[in-house]
């Protein structure tokens, strides 16, 4: 069942440590088919170098497993709801990739600060509040996803023009068309997570650049007067 | 004698290079058979790209070697008042790796900042006192060893909820139910002690997580009610 | 047409990945043959693990494509921006490399600290203004490389003594004589990135080292006195 | 002439790049044979992955090059004042290492902030002072080695105990018994620059550790009644 999908979120899976993304088995991909409304996810705690495009299971939008063996990803609650709440988004990525999460400890958003945050991510990238202790004494991984939908609401962003969020104490989501462009969005990520942190070293006082020159990377790799690539 | 015991504890300590957790020969890695009270120990200076299984030694609880032609690590007295201490674990590992070392040398202990940390560590890491001059000077490893299980004594922490301590002015220890746990345990605490060093520069007055998501992330991984994982 | 030339820029974009200056297709490279007065790029959007020599471009210096398929790089503007006013140069890398743009989104110079910087900086390696919102609305590409010229004419600095600029929140170009001495030189601008970044953390009122020393470590490898390499 | 020491020379001289200590070509290891008074020492500008044996220089402790066709390293002259004003040492490593630089950069000495510093180097590894202009615009490479014999003799320090220094502005000198214990020192005080950096992060005050640390885990490993390795 939807081999060709779960060899895509096999891949992306495998992406993740080879971008020095993630430590022994923190960190899971999925991707979602529109049509069918199903999700292929990583399986909970298997280890990369033996995983195989068997061991991803197919899930539908209300979470029962539907194809494979193996236990989902104890994080699939949280995939669901963005799937459900973010209908333009195909694939995402959770990591504890380390720059990324130390913003997420933090508690603070990752600012706009150079064009490489601005040639994927259209403003900043927030980070949500706090869960109440009832959202994590309750269906947690639900709860989650919930406090990430609510994050992109109150905020008015987009999710198509910011494609990553950082969960308060936790760590990042990413997403993206497909599984492979999440992975590439968790990267760019992480490159700017490091690149804020000693940006900020130098700057205790860092602003976001200015709105015409994060329009103009944007705009020039995305949406319809995009020039950048073949 | 105890070969299996002995190769486990050979790939155990050249996982360390692995993980990046060690320059040189600093770092060793023991693990117990607690049938026969037997620890089986990296040999003292010994390169870890011409180690073999026959290097490994075997000591008793006392300090006696039992089995092997070389010296035990110079470590072995800290190791083995770990083990006779603390019944219920079955590896040790003791490493300089880097961010670890940090706060060792700080002398602060690692305060739970994040999931990352709340999946592995049931609180705070805590950092031993110094050593008093008597304690250098006397049997220095072994004192190495009691200063650690007192620490655990006074401030009531289980050494099963929390694998890892560090030694003041010195250096990491951390253990687990076997050799390949306690490596494991190593490395999240390496990878924790990067993360909180920079988590610490973006908030200077860093507090330790919510109590509800630690025991959220501890015991969904920990204990009866764990969910992670097949 | 010029096929020595495209593998040579073939050759030093594939340098790119392996210094760890860019990730993903983030950088490019171009030289400059002064005789025809053509240029061969990179590229825009391609992998390097797939870019051959057949898919660098040629354009003149107006910018018209000479000779090739692809779509040059979308910087290409800014490099024969450079090309047109610093005739002593054969050639341009652009990177985001971590370094280098933590100091161009912080919008300071990098000053000579070290004699690291002296080998091969005579100075200061500036920092560009903020554009104006017409400068990045209009042309962009080519008013990046009009703000780079504008920095060097104001500040009296030959592009030969100082082979490199960081433009404000964006990221480094350097440039050398040829492509693979520019880079050579955003390698060292990376390192010194890197280690001014920290020097400054323990010295936060760094100022540039001894005029006298830089004279030395830079004359002794560069101009008609040089005693450095065989 | 001297074939075994150019041979160990020249693999000293590749350890380099191997333990990350050097960018391009930057770094040079020398070896002396007391006997003879002659020094093996890295040609200047030759790159490590085409280096052999035969390329490595033999001089005498006036710096007459006695074997080889090449130019000797720049800072032979450096290399050989050490060796003439401290009869004990056999090897001298001088890199661009990028933490011990960055403390050379600062102006600091590394002081003995845990044991991995006390398992090598007896007490603060020194920074020179400024070299005068005299001196630098004199011969600045034998001034280098002068300035650093004189940190050395104002502070009474053995170099024995303490193989290591920081030449103000400019990086680290390492040496050792021979071409690959300076080697191996190099790579520690590396290490050390890294750790001290950030322990003093979280520790702006930074002490030294307590002498009697010191004492012990530096003589546990050196002098007559060490009793680490085999």
């Amino acid at each position: 069942m939807l081999k060709e999908l779960r060899e895509k979120v096999l891949k992306a899976n495998l992406e993740l440590p080879k971008h020095h993304l993630v430590t022994f088995t923190w960190g899971n991909v999925s991707a979602i088919d529109r049509e069918s409304g199903l999700v292929a996810i990583k399986p909970s705690g298997v280890e990369y170098d033996v995983m195989t495009a068997e061991d991803i299971v197919i899930v539908d939008l209300h979470g029962n497993r539907v194809w494979g063996t193996k236990k989902p990803s104890s994080d699939t609650a949280t995939h669901l709801e963005l799937y459900r709440q973010f209908p333009t988004i195909g694939g995402i990525v959770h990591t504890h990739s380390r720059h990324a999460t130390i913003w997420a400890q933090a508690g603070e958003d990752l600012i706009a600060a150079g064009t490489t945050h601005a040639d994927y991510f259209y403003g900043s990238i927030p980070c949500t509040r706090k869960m109440t202790p009832a959202e994590i004494q309750g269906e947690y991984e639900l709860e989650t996803g919930k406090v990430i939908v609510e994050t992109f609401r109150e905020r008015g962003i987009d999710p198509k023009d910011v494609p990553a969020v950082l969960v308060h104490s936790h760590g990042p989501f990413a997403w993206g068309t497909d599984a492979d462009n999440a992975v590439h969005n968790a990267v760019v990520l992480e490159e700017i997570g490091y690149m804020n942190l000693f940006t900020r070293q130098l700057r205790p006082n860092l602003q976001s650049m200015q709105q015409e020159l994060l329009d103009k990377h944007y705009l020039r790799k995305h949406g319809k007067n995009a020039y950048y690539g073949q």
